[in-house]
């Protein structure tokens, strides 16, 4: 999809295209198509990240806690979202020995336990071994620290879901 | 549920409970779960209109236009969320003759024309004249004044959502 199709979507197709480039958050999509149109991707982008700092701490927590576990429940029973699956899938999450699973499972609920909303990571820049040590680091941090992190993770992950979605004219087009 | 149930959840229970209390917003749930305990339903219903009310204009559009049409596509295509299928029904609006459901169509893409939002009211408190009414009367609305009429519409279907998952002790314990 190119930016002149994304600028020509009714908000409900808008909706359904970019949904979930914030994990279980429509809303988000919907709210941002206020500022169409966009003049590219990044343009885009940027205006998911500026809706996202607009909102109150308690909105910003909702938002990571919309996000499942990493190599958990939702994983186990099917009940991932198309993109969190493949993502996970990527990052070797589907394949972790008995002992990866359960220090995964140790730390994740260490986790929960102390911030109140689950630990968020982009999968695709990360592997196994270093979502495990990055959770393990980062259950050291001050909650308003952490969760400033786990919203730029969700950027993360929200920039690269947007990139599956939106060609890029330079890597598309002859110039 | 009785509250200290409720008050017992982790987030993922409370957004398992709660999470379409606003239509496809789960994340409005999620956040507010940040304010727990809450004393009683007119609590926890009080603390998502505040937060409803504390997002910026834009959230505020997006939470209206997770909402579906009524008597409109997902209905008929069998994908609406159960909550609003029940409202639905319960209004009259799975039932319109040909003439209420050509009209309903059509007030309801100029409303969409207009406002960029969806014709959001609370069914189970209006019957199908009564929603055509309002419908027709609300277009000519200035659009700030019907997003915050759409926002209390809103708040109005979760109050009655709310009620249907929390016992009042009122009702269900002899004084």
């Amino acid at each position: 999809m190119d930016m002149r199709q994304v600028n020509s979507l009714s908000y409900e197709e808008f909706v359904e295209t970019f949904g979930n480039v914030v994990e279980r958050c429509p809303v988000v999509a919907a709210a941002v198509w206020s500022g169409r149109p966009f003049a590219n991707s990044h343009d885009l982008e940027a205006s998911i990240g500026e809706f996202i700092d607009s909102l109150p701490v308690a909105g910003q927590e909702g938002i990571v806690r919309c996000h499942p576990d990493l190599a958990g429940r939702d994983l186990k029973r099917g009940a991932l979202t198309a993109e969190s699956r493949g993502e996970q899938t990527q990052a070797g999450l589907t394949l972790l020995d008995a002992g990866d699973a359960a220090r995964m499972n140790r730390l994740n609920a260490q986790y929960k336990e102390r911030f109140g909303f689950p630990f968020v990571i982009c999968a695709r820049m990360n592997n196994k071994e270093e979502i495990l040590l990055r959770l393990a680091e980062r259950l050291g941090n001050e909650p308003a620290q952490e969760r400033q992190c786990a919203i730029e993770e969700v950027k993360k992950i929200c920039q690269l879901r947007l990139q599956d979605i939106i060609q890029c004219p330079a890597t598309h087009t002859k110039l």
